[in-house]
């Protein structure tokens, strides 16, 4: 069996470590252990997502965790302003109108980013909004927002500032409580280092009040009922035992690491890689660079699914094409959680460059270009 | 680090070879090897519900799978009836409330099932209902439904046969497709030998037909998209890739052992306890007892929680306390999945009559009064 290097944005690499403990004997989930296990996680989830209050853990993919603040914190009805700068910003702002909001959609080329005077300029144009809808890294293009700066308006407003963070955490700094931001989504497969099938939903004090508001229906993504489980270190529906387990482990290793040198981690390879793409005279479509991948724009007549095949069949690297109309023309290079180190990324910068000659652009003729 | 058996009724232990394959490096799940995956699994999910259908796999708690099947099947002001004979069948009930049916509750005492009889008498008595919600296994007391009989009523009505088999499924005979249920729901904790974390639902031709009635809003559990994307081997979410590969080692021993064979066990196992049980003097709550798990009432003066807790301290057993009303009042004894074995149960009997002798009550002595 071969061992592939996932340098895609989700799922990726987990660590042995994290591996071992999933696959410890089963617990029970009443038990002390288990309670021991989910007082120290809970505690540990807060001290990543850098807020004071519980953060809830869901037996689901990061999708279920958006819907969940979707129909906890909202009604049918509200006015939504959706800040979409790619396929995943779209999810969220779908996800609003299902739910029958009255949804404001605002659109960015690929590539950018909004600023937090067009999120001023569109709560001033819509002052009884009760939502702005915006992804923290936008994987379909590899941008980042900036959320502090956003934060600053949206604390000013009436609305709650929810943020899509699935990709984003752990790899672009975000500081919850500091920034006031009011609603953090995360899934495990990302920064977090562990398989699919975990969704996380952080709340401010704003955030909270809100869902005595919310008139939506709810039963499995329920928070009043979640936070109250929380307060006796359990859990409304029996929790994903393993994938805990091994989130326990995995906040450990990144505690131990410090959440700033996780985040300098990211920085550092993702500013390292952007250079020498860079040097060899190919683009990046983001102009708001994410931590936790690169998005490399294909040379005429390269097409991106090429280069990931070589990499996938003579490296065991893979790396991912792009989505929806951007299919074929970038090659997004992710560097995420346990793949975010130098030494993942020159893995896979050295087969992108041999992928690159083997398709008849060597990067070397580029840079010399 | 203590190994602990666990009779309750989930988690279930995990066997080994499950184990270590959701310990596997992490793959990609858009990959050629986990659509191979999906295929293989879909297709022995099929085999051990008895469908021609697809079954859906989710990841989420076995209760997120259960509300799926409201959301996805029924509308707003739809008449349900609900089969209520212990806390689960509640919980589905409760649900459908939720999301504005008109459910019509029918509750039996603890220990009692409901018969073909009663299903038909309501369904004369509410002719435009649109589903009935039964539980296959009531594990809050043990009680097994006759699945068999109901669903030749509601094959004859205009109802949804809506099927809680999540305690159930691979412990109690269910044959879907020859039986004609319409819906049946699980999760992986359970006959299943996984951990928690996945949930299954499976329809047949009438409930795929419903799908497109139900006027409420969904995303995360949407079943006309999850059907879609399985007819590619894709999801429409990321998938929980470890326990999908966890399931499909599980799938594998499973029918390995033949689904006959497993049935067989179960009831060889859940025969034999009962008649020790009762050869003691000890009463069974269940008057139609499960399969997967075995209800004893406590006699005077003896607390089921004393006893839970000499088998885990002193045994390293782990049976289940009743709930609610039950709660102190009966020992609920699991022989469920991999810990459905002769070995297991007699394990699970020794402890049980030690703690019964430390508890100042010998079974000895119950045997000769």
């Amino acid at each position: 069996m071969k061992e592939f290097l996932l340098l895609t944005p989700g799922p990726t690499n987990v660590p042995p470590r994290v591996l071992a403990k999933m696959a410890l004997p089963m617990i029970h989930h009443r038990t002390k252990e288990f309670q021991g296990i989910l007082e120290r996680v809970n505690a540990n989830l807060a001290k990543v997502f850098v807020t004071k209050n519980p953060v809830m853990t869901f037996a689901s993919s990061g999708t279920g965790a958006m819907e969940a603040t979707i129909t906890n914190l909202l009604s049918k009805g509200d006015v939504v302003l959706s800040f979409s700068a790619g396929k995943w910003g779209e999810r969220y702002r779908d996800i609003a109108k299902v739910y029958g909001m009255d949804v404001k959609s605002l659109e960015k080329e690929s590539g950018e980013a909004f600023t937090a005077n067009e999120v001023r300029e569109a709560l001033k144009a819509n002052p009884t909004a009760k939502a702005v809808l915006i992804t923290l890294c936008e994987t379909s293009t590899a941008v980042c927002h900036p959320i502090q700066e956003i934060a600053k308006v949206t604390a000013a407003s009436g609305a709650l500032l929810m943020v899509d963070a699935i990709s984003g955490l752990l790899c672009d700094p975000l500081r919850m409580e500091e920034w006031g931001v009011d609603v953090v989504v995360c899934g495990s497969q990302k920064g977090f280092m562990l398989p699919p099938g975990l969704g996380f939903v952080a709340l401010n004090e704003r955030a909270i009040a809100a869902i005595s508001k919310s008139n939506l229906p709810k039963y499995y993504f329920n928070f009043a009922d979640t936070l109250k489980a929380m307060k006796k270190n359990d859990t409304p529906f029996t929790p994903a035992v393993s994938l805990i387990r091994g989130l326990d482990e995995a906040l450990t290793m990144m505690l131990e690491e410090g959440l700033e040198n996780v985040w300098k981690r990211h920085a550092d390879v993702s500013a390292w890689l952007r250079k020498e793409v860079q040097a060899t005279g190919l683009k990046l479509l983001s102009k708001a660079p994410a931590a936790g991948l690169t998005a490399i724009i294909m040379p005429e007549g390269i097409a991106s699914g090429d280069l990931i095949k070589t990499m996938r069949d003579e490296h065991q690297i893979v790396m991912a094409d792009g989505q929806g109309e951007l299919q074929g023309k970038i090659v997004r290079f992710a560097h995420m959680g346990a793949a975010g180190t130098m030494d993942a990324a020159k893995k896979g910068f050295a087969a992108f460059s041999d992928a690159m000659a083997k398709a008849g652009s060597p990067l070397e003729q580029k840079a010399r270009s």
